[in-house]
This record gives structure tokens, C-alpha cells and sequence, in this order.
């Protein structure tokens, strides 16, 4: 009887064991297609430089919405289509134009973006005196007398010493986000805004903003300044507190217009039911070509697809690719992606994100139970080779947040992070700043994430 | 008894975690520095935009020496000094000059670069048919009668399967440094090689070729097409076997020259007579500005010690940076370093090269004993919150290369490399390809490591 356990064990370990060279085995050849055969670069090229930026409503976001389309359509998948949503459409207008005053004509240009959801200005522009700030809490501490009457500079620059990027993004993006609410409620008039890049260039950062539940009455325009613009005029006011600001912009929100997700699937022989979506979000802001974030995380995401197909994998799950609108302002289309799921009572057992940019991937972030955790920190081994075994607990991707409950794990492709605030939201976040092995290693670290969730599923409490 | 050695084991046990969190901390302020307060990429713009390429024996090379000179000379060292050197001077002459042609008149222009070292072609220039082959042993295997009178054209591309680009690049690299040497010896008149590069680009990149013992009668000339022309030299050769090829340079060997190694050092509080150096090297080719081959590498270095200066770090052994001359094309100043300190009787324990780019930093290989290996895997853990700490047994770096002998550990900074062959040896090899905050972090990564060494040693059986 001892014997037969020991015989059994044995076996069982053997198995294993040749259970986990396959899988090696399998995930070498998702990196070699990725690097040598993937389409994914040409596909990129495509969505920057002859669609281009891409904000929701827009005639490119439709352009993205029909050319990815047809690009999942030519992978010969089971089954593709779009979903009818509706977005929010914001329209910049006619560009944006801002000077310096020392005194009246000793005038210096300033490049400015409005930030996406601001209004306008007056048709003629705000001209009022600069107050600097360097937080929510300063403008608060300053208080109506200080501020009244005047344009509020939010002049906090990311954390440098941060070796996450992100994480000195999330640190410094409330002044973006939340500054122009909260310089309403004292008085301003105005808000110029320091741009979210750790580099010190002369292009300024758009990106979303919210204006809570003001009434429009109080609403005031805000705009974003370049690192570079943003240190010259602190060092000039310094000088002369009393130099004046003229901007001009009359960018505006119009009524919402109908818009796509962009849907694809493999059908799962064994457990259909159990779906695993990969993605990314076709829309972008205007300037620029939406290249990084999230031209990036779309074709690497339809990459997934194409590598299994090519490796003619027949999955046991359904595989869903899904490219989502309006994650920029609105996250319409992971918010609509979630409720139409819950109404079809689809079981999504796995969703994964790349919206962190087309860089080298380090590895994921999961958003999982500590059970689930264990299970993946098992798989850690298999992206060594690779260097992309950074595996952690931690958020996933805004358009996949939608799909939380239980019995789902949610990640998102952490990609080296150095250099994504330097084109993010800006007219630098171009085609060429993508290197297309980085792109590449990023969707075979995605499609080999989803080979393994395909292959064991997660571990959980049955759940109806 | 027993109670004392308990005690003793629990004192010595605080006492290791308290050096412990002295050191993580130390390392923590060195990252603080790089990232926030270092001069290394104004240096480096300094050696790309105001100097650029630097191949040795050129004024650039000696403007190079001066400027490193001074840098170092500001940072208040104990000892600054210049190693006289002498340098080959290879000159790439006026301009190349090439064209593939279909019949008589039916021209078109390819861009090449001469390999550095090649000879010049005769001064009209040579013409004859091209037979492509992917390899020395195929060239081998068609021998004399199929290659006699033509240019060979080797153009087997970097396998792009694997991960690490040096490894790519040391697989593809003998058809540039060997490929005239044996094409000469079965009757080529000519050797065009594909350039070492990933990217489809139209960039030809250039690099070290010997010919061996060649007798000068029998040198041919060489030179660089970029990835792009190749595949279309190749393409277009499919289908008109007997195009011509056209090529003309007058590059030449001069006389040596003479030149420099610029050295300074922070001498050693406990153990002056034990040093560590730290070094890149100052050379680049003459196409592009060297920016990451190799002014990264010099100004890392220069880096750290401006770092340790700045945190007013007392080291126990002497610390010294030393910029080599002519790694490009000779090594003459890794070699001449090593003479000189042997003749000295210097006693060296720790060299770190960083001559790989100056992108984000994975981590070090090094070159170094099974017990010293030991020691080193301990420190790992202090570099995974910069997720640098990718530590493997391995090459080091051309330069410090002669230091080698027992009682010695090198080691090469690892930087992702999956751009870096985008730039190498190539007119893209340019300041705005290197990203400020990925060279501080290897800069902070590098003077982590020569703490580490600084403050242990390393563990060596006694040598004299």
C-alpha cells in the first residue's frame, strides 16, 4: 500500500512536471511569434498616423472603432461585433492662446491646452494676476481674500524620487482634476495648471478633469502649462507678484453622440461560459496620436488573439478581446462593457488591461483575493525568462474596474514606467516614441497570462 | 554558558538588521540624489550636442578628455589626473558613396558607412555583382569560384527571438568583424553587411572589423547598409542575379596619436590601498554623438561619485572613476589602465562598467568567483525596490576587461537592452534617445553597488 502512494506520488509529480514543461514550452513559442510574426507594430502605425488622436465623439474615434474591426474581423475569430454605447463629446475648438504681462504690451507668449471638460473662457479671455499654489490644501489655507478675482497656478511637480511613475502621477494629478472646483469656490477666476510630466519640456499635458457638482454659474476654464513654462513663469512672478495672465480658449461640451466598443472572441471548448477579456481603450485625447496610451494597449490586446490563433490554440475558455471607448472621459464604454454583461449573466473569470503604455513589460498587477494571488504567484517562474515576473497586488485597468466582483481577477500590464509621462496626454505621444520590441514583449507577456488563465482557470468558491 | 552565547547571537542578530536598515536607507538617499539632484544629463548633453562623436584620435576625443577632466575637477576629489595614452586614428574621409545598378543608367543610391578600420576602395570607386550569403560558413561552402570578383553581402539579420539584444548581437556580429577578412581570402573584391540592428530603419550603423593577419594586398573594403536596404539589396538580387553594386570610401588608418584615460578618485579613509573603480568609456564612432555608446556610461560614472560627494560619504577604500579612451576600436586605454596599475602594484577589488545604454537598469552580471557570486546574491534584495536587481554570473565590460586576475570582482551595469541596437554605433545614437530619469537610475543603481563594496570588501582568500 506504501508502495502504491509512493508510486502514485511519483507519477503525479512526473506529470507534473511535463504538465509545466508544456507550458514553457508553449509560452516560448507566444514570445516567438510576438517578436518575429505579430502585426501589432503595423496595426499601431495605422491607428497614429493615419487615424491619429482619437477623443471620444470624434469622427477618428469612429475611424479607430471601424478600422480595429475589421482587423479582428481578418483573425478569423468565432465571433465579432461592436456595442452600441453613447459617449460624451468635448470638443476642444479653436486652439488655445495665452500670454505673460509684466506690464501692459510687455507681453510673452505661453503655449497652454485646455484641460479636457473645462469651459471656455469669456470670448474675449480672462486677463487676471497669477496666484501660485502648490495644493488643494495651500489654495484652501489662502483662502477667498487671496484668491478672489484671480487665475490659481497649481505649480506642484511630480515626485522625482518616486521610482513608479505612476505612483508620483496619482500624487500631483489632483491639482489637474480637482483644481479648478476647488479655485471656483474661492473666487478665481481661472486655473492654469503645471503639466503631469517629470521631464522638463516645452509641451503641455491636457487630461480630464471634473468640476463635482458646481452649478455651471461657477464654473471656470483651466488649462495645463508645459514643466518648462510652468518653472518660467513661477520664477517670474516671484520677481513681479503682480505680472498679469491672459488666456482664451473655447473649447465646450456638446450633447452626447453614439459610439462602439469594439468586441471579439474565441469560444471556449471546454468552458465557454467562463470568459477572459483582454484590453485596451481605443479613444485618446486629441493632440498627439493616442500612440502609448492607449494606441499601445488595443493592438497588443488584439495581438493576444492573433498569437493564439497563429499557434492554433483551441482555448478551453472563451477569450474576449475588447477595445473600450471613452476611458478618457467618461469610461463609458467599460462602465456599458460590465452592465450589458451583468444583464447577459456572462461568468467573466479573468479580465486584463494594458493602458500603462507600449514600454518594456516588467510584469502585472493584480487586483485578486489572496487566494487567487497564490495561485498566480505560482506562474511568476514562467515569466523569468522574460523578465517580466514583477508580479503584484494592486489596481488593474480603469476600463476592466466595471467588471469587479467576486469570482473575478483583474490585472493590468506593468510596463517599465519611465518614460510614459513624457508623452502622456501630450502632442509627444507619437508613433516613433513606440520601439516595437517593447510592444511586442508586452503582448506576448499578455497572451501568456491569458494562455495560463485559460489553461487552469481561478480557483474559487462556486459562485451562481 | 549557553545564555551567553544566546545573548551574544541575539546582540550580533540586532546588530546585522540594524546595518541593515542603515544600509537600506543610505541607498534610499543615493536614489533621492540621482533622481532628483545630479548633473549626469546635463553632462551628457554637454558631450553629445556641444562635442558629439568622438572617435579616438579626434579633437572631439580630446574635447572630450578636457571636458570629463574638468567635470571631475569641480567635484572636489582627492586626485584628478590624465593617463597618457597612444590611439590608433582611423578617418572616414569624405563622405561614401553608393548605388546598386539594374543595367547601365538604371541606378539607385544606398546609403553606407564604412566599418571602422576598413580600407579605402581604389579612388573610382568599385563596381561588381553581389552574392548575398547569411554566414562565414556559408561563404565557405560556396567557396573561391562563386565569390571570386565580387562583394560578398552578408545579410543574416539579429534574431529577434531573443530577449536579450547582446545576445542577438553577439550571434550576428562576426559577418561586420570577420566577414571581410574571410571574404578577402576567397577572391571578394568588396563586403557590404547588414547593419546590427533590430529595427527596420534606414540607418546604416557602423563598428569595429579586423582582418586578421590579412597581408594590406589582400584587404578589401567593407561598410554598413541599414536593415531596410538589405531587405531591399536582397529582394532586388532575387529577382536580377547579376545587379551590380557600386560603392566608393576613402577612409584610411593614420599614425598613432596620442590620447588620454581621465581618472579622479575619492582616496579610501580605512583602506586606501584597496580600489574600486567605476568607468565607461569616452570614445564613441564618429556617426551620431555616442550619446549611449558610451556618453551614458561616462557620465553614470562621473555620477557617482558626484553622488557620494553630495551625501558627504567618507569611503573606507578608495573610490575611483576612470573614463577610457578608444574602446571603439582598440582598447587601448582599458589596456594601458590595467599595465599601469600592475606595474604600480595597485591592488583592485571591484571594477563596474557601464557600457550598455543608458536606459532603465535591470540589474548587473558579473564577473567574479562562486564565493564572491555568494556574497553578492545577498545584496540583491537592497536593489528590488528599484527593481534593478536582475544579478547574474556573466561578461562585465570591454574596458575593465584587462583588470581581470584572482581577487577581483567586475561587473557590467544590465539596462534594458531592447532599444539599444536602435541607436548603436548609428547617426540615431542622439541625446533625445536617452531618457534623464532612466540614465539617473542607473547612475543611483551603479553608486548602490560600489557602496556595497565599499562598506564589505569582498571576500577573498588572501593574495599578494
Amino acid at each position: 500500500m506504501k508502495k502504491n502512494i509512493w508510486l502514485l506520488c511519483a507519477l503525479l509529480s512526473i506529470s507534473l512536471q511535463a504538465q509545466e514543461n508544456k507550458d514553457k514550452a508553449f509560452i516560448n513559442r507566444i514570445y516567438d511569434t510576438a517578436l518575429s510574426d505579430s502585426n501589432s507594430y503595423d496595426w499601431l502605425n495605422h491607428l497614429s498616423n493615419q487615424i491619429g488622436g482619437r477623443l471620444s465623439g470624434s469622427i477618428q474615434a469612429e475611424q479607430a472603432v471601424d478600422y480595429t474591426f475589421k482587423v479582428i474581423e481578418d483573425l478569423n475569430l468565432d465571433k465579432v461585433w461592436k456595442q452600441d454605447i453613447t459617449v460624451p463629446k468635448w470638443v476642444r475648438g479653436t486652439p488655445e492662446f495665452a500670454y505673460m504681462e509684466l506690464s501692459p504690451g510687455a507681453t510673452t507668449n505661453i503655449p497652454i491646452l485646455a484641460l479636457g471638460g473645462s469651459v471656455a473662457t469669456p470670448s474675449l479671455g480672462i486677463k487676471a494676476e497669477l496666484i501660485e499654489v502648490s495644493s488643494l490644501d495651500e489654495l484652501k489655507a489662502l483662502g477667498k481674500k487671496a484668491v478672489s478675482g484671480k487665475i490659481v497656478f497649481f505649480n506642484r511637480p511630480m515626485d522625482p524620487k518616486m521610482i513608479n511613475t505612476f505612483s508620483a502621477y496619482s500624487k500631483a494629478v489632483d491639482q489637474r482634476s480637482k483644481g479648478a472646483a476647488e479655485a471656483a469656490k474661492y473666487g478665481a477666476v481661472g486655473v492654469i495648471v503645471r503639466s503631469m510630466n517629470l521631464r522638463l519640456d516645452d509641451f503641455p499635458h491636457t487630461g480630464g478633469m471634473s468640476y463635482g457638482d458646481l452649478p455651471d454659474s461657477m464654473k471656470i476654464p483651466a488649462a495645463a502649462v508645459s514643466t518648462n513654462h510652468a518653472n518660467f513663469l513661477s520664477t517670474t512672478l516671484a520677481l513681479n507678484p503682480s505680472l498679469k495672465f491672459y488666456f482664451k480658449q473655447n473649447c465646450r461640451t456638446l450633447a452626447d453622440v453614439p459610439s462602439h466598443n469594439v468586441i471579439g472572441e474565441i469560444k471556449g471548448s471546454e468552458f465557454p461560459e467562463e470568459i477572459i477579456v483582454v484590453g485596451g481603450h481605443l479613444d485618446s485625447w486629441d493632440v498627439g496620436d493616442g500612440a502609448h496610451d492607449d494606441g499601445a494597449g488595443c493592438v497588443q490586446s488584439m495581438a493576444v488573439l492573433e498569437i493564439l490563433k497563429k499557434l492554433n490554440y483551441n482555448p478551453k475558455r472563451t477569450i474576449r478581446v475588447v477595445m473600450f471607448m471613452n476611458e478618457e472621459n467618461g469610461l463609458r464604454g467599460g462602465t456599458a462593457y460590465a452592465s450589458r454583461a451583468n444583464e447577459l449573466g456572462e461568468r467573466h473569470i479573468f479580465a486584463l488591461e494594458s493602458d500603462s503604455g507600449g514600454f518594456t513589460p516588467r510584469g502585472f498587477s493584480f487586483d485578486a483575493t489572496t487566494e487567487n494571488m497564490t495561485q498566480i504567484m505560482e506562474w511568476k517562474t514562467y515569466f523569468e525568462p522574460y523578465m517580466a515576473h514583477s508580479f503584484t497586488k494592486g489596481g488593474s485597468g480603469a476600463d476592466i474596474g466595471p467588471l469587479k466582483k467576486e469570482g473575478i481577477v483583474l490585472a493590468g500590464l506593468r510596463p517599465d514606467s519611465q518614460r510614459y509621462f513624457d508623452h502622456h496626454h501630450a502632442a509627444t505621444d507619437t508613433f516613433d516614441a513606440v520601439n516595437k520590441r517593447e510592444l511586442d514583449m508586452g503582448a506576448a507577456a499578455m497572451t501568456a497570462l491569458v494562455y495560463l488563465f485559460d489553461r487552469y482557470g481561478i480557483e474559487t468558491t462556486e459562485i451562481k
